[in-house]
């Protein structure tokens, strides 16, 4: 019998329980020996709950227990998930987390103890609830040269977009739809402002690229300023519009971005619906890869933990995560990467047209009946090109960059 | 230094060497060590060629040279493949194959012998080429009690099929034109027959639900029956045609399926065009995840290979993949599974209506301008009682199941 300890027993801790008791017998098959949740740490108690004897409110009952061997953190922010979680690693139990956060500003050093100590800190939850990306970075795509990673990160504002898309409604209105069915939090700014993507993209480029990627250090952009206009343009032109959170390496210069993107339909996150994520892959021999499924959810989360109790039992004295190194990766400035962008502007085209060419040269345009504005895609150029071009243009109201 | 011999020097095999030439840096920091490809068997010689010193035609050398820690087996077929990587098992080495016939026919008896030796036996290349599929299962999603896999796991038909949605053209003349430019063999009948969709499945089945499903039991169509005439139909339902490797397990009983099915635009799958594969796995605690990517090629399909030469470089004395039950998982007869049937049939669907519905029950109905046929969706039945069904109704032309 392998103990655990949960720590944090709210929508995830709670599933975590779940997924063990509903599939023990073939998980303790998987391990060799059953799983047994001997502590939930929580503020609250759980009166009624299976788990209430097993609720403690002190940390130092589990950190203390040399009988626990791994330890579950899904209380989510950092602090004091990451004092508990190194006292738990220095003390050598195994940690799994869901807790993006914690990876993102914590992880160098987490995984660093991890190692020394030769135990694991796994984290295959924090991004893409429960779709496998972390392990399969770590262990299957290894013979590539990743130079791109590109996700639909954030289940709350792909649903929203996909409303938004499908029901032409406003943001504003999808929103508190979204809170009101559970899908958006009360202070919904960590997922809207893509504060939430940026901690995911972040991880995922730190593991991609074996260097510290610091989340601070990415432009980021949320979808407040999309609006039901931009998706009937986006309609037109048989277009979706979606939240990447994206890093790339593109002659030896890394970027990373979070913003909303507009894609055609040979791109392979375009099918990408609803609360689901998906993340795209592209290295130097396998091309590319993508992987799907669902980025939240109790259940669908906790699957994603409790694989890697699994995983952290049949490895109890084996380290199998490298840390990435501490020396944070330089990323340039986005203002130096180029692509296409969709840029709406108020007015007639036809009055506009010497103004706007001047400005960007030959565009695409895009009218729509009905509306005093029109659109244009603009030809290749950097962001600081595309910032320069737009100071010459009056009456510019929005612009979506264009990923191909 | 890790010594490695590759088996069969042919479209993988080359790959192989050349992922490993490519990123043999990157490689052998995940590594901690340099691999060094020390043999190339083939039956051929290849002037020339960088690898030609290294070039060997008698197994016994690589079998004897305790040198070698790792074989890579990218010969294909059965012999004499078996023996080689039988005899490379017994002698200690780990093997990394790419090999579906191979592991379909001899994946249990292999992944025991290298649970005895305490070495591995991996194949991630043998499904879906590039993309991580057998890793994941066997060390991602192992929280869940996995209840259905579903592929378009072979790139030829699935690029065939896309042609024909796309163009309107008929089976034959888009065969001729994938062998012309290879994307189809010479004998095609491997990948439209579906033989080797039924091989992958076997494959994925069998990690699925941890006991060996034996190909041979599988229900398998090929395409040669799909025609232009279907995509219209399918093109006026939204719906696409796909060939599917398929099992799932329902109310206790087992089925597993290859054949073309219709789907819509909200099956996972739905998406994947041209020469890419797709995965479908759904878990009772995961929900759905799906894998996409390259499932052939060069070195898509050889950065599959180099990755297991690398966890098993990482792992030599660990043995990281249980073998499945050697005892044959109980595949129940497909006559007892349920789904809706699109069924066209000839003649006018006003005239014929009254026939339909005595055998069918309440059917939709679709007719195209033109055609001198119709065509209708069933209600969920079972294929025992679909057959009965249609063996009342004259002139049936085609059955193609659909599925949800």
């Amino acid at each position: 019998m392998i103990n655990i300890a949960v720590m944090g027993y709210g929508t995830i801790g709670s599933g975590v329980v779940k997924v063990i008791d509903i599939n023990g017998e073939s998980i303790a098959k998987k391990v060799g020996e059953e799983l047994n949740v001997k502590y939930v740490l929580d503020l609250r108690s759980f009166p009624g709950d299976p788990i209430e004897e097993k609720v403690v409110h002190d940390v130092d009952i589990i950190l203390n227990d040399p009988d626990v061997k791994i330890v579950v953190e899904t209380m989510g922010g950092v602090k004091p998930a990451y004092d508990f979680v190194k006292r738990a690693l220095l003390a050598g139990k195994s940690v799994a987390t869901s807790n993006k956060e914690l990876v993102a500003k914590h992880g160098t050093e987490l995984l660093e103890i991890a190692q020394e100590k030769n135990i694991n800190f796994l984290f295959e939850a924090s991004v893409g609830g429960g779709i496998p990306i972390i392990r399969p970075l770590n262990q299957c795509l290894t013979s590539d040269e990743i130079y791109e990673i590109t996700g639909i990160l954030n289940g709350t504002t792909n649903y929203i977009l996909t409303k938004m898309a499908k029901e032409g409604a406003e943001f504003d209105d999808v929103l508190k739809q979204a809170q009101a069915n559970g899908y958006a939090e009360r202070n919904p700014a960590a997922d809207i402002e893509g504060f939430d993507a940026c901690r995911k993209i972040a991880i995922l480029s730190s593991l991609a690229y074996g260097s510290m990627v610091d989340f601070e250090d990415i432009h980021t952009e949320g979808i407040t300023n999309i609006s039901a206009v931009d998706f009937k343009y986006a309609a037109k032109l048989g277009r979706s519009i979606k939240l990447f959170g994206t890093s790339k390496k593109k002659d030896g210069k890394y970027f990373a971005l979070v913003a909303p993107v507009m894609i055609n339909e040979n791109h392979a996150l375009f099918a990408v619906n609803d609360v689901f994520n998906g993340i795209l892959v592209k290295g130097n021999v396998v091309d590319q890869v993508m992987f799907y499924g669902r980025g939240a959810g109790s259940l669908p989360t906790a699957s994603a933990v409790v694989a890697d109790v699994i995983e952290a039992a049949k490895n109890l004295n084996n380290n199998m995560m490298k840390p990435w190194k501490a020396e944070k990766l330089a990323l340039s400035d986005i203002s130096e990467d180029t692509k296409k962008f969709f840029v709406r502007i108020s007015g007639v085209a036809e009055d506009k047209k010497a103004e706007v060419e001047a400005a960007f040269g030959d565009a695409e345009y895009i009218t729509i009946d009905g509306l005093e504005e029109f659109a244009i895609i603009t030809p290749v150029m950097s962001e600081a090109e595309y910032k320069a071009a737009a100071a010459k243009v009056d009456g510019i109201i929005n612009m979506i960059r264009i990923e191909e």
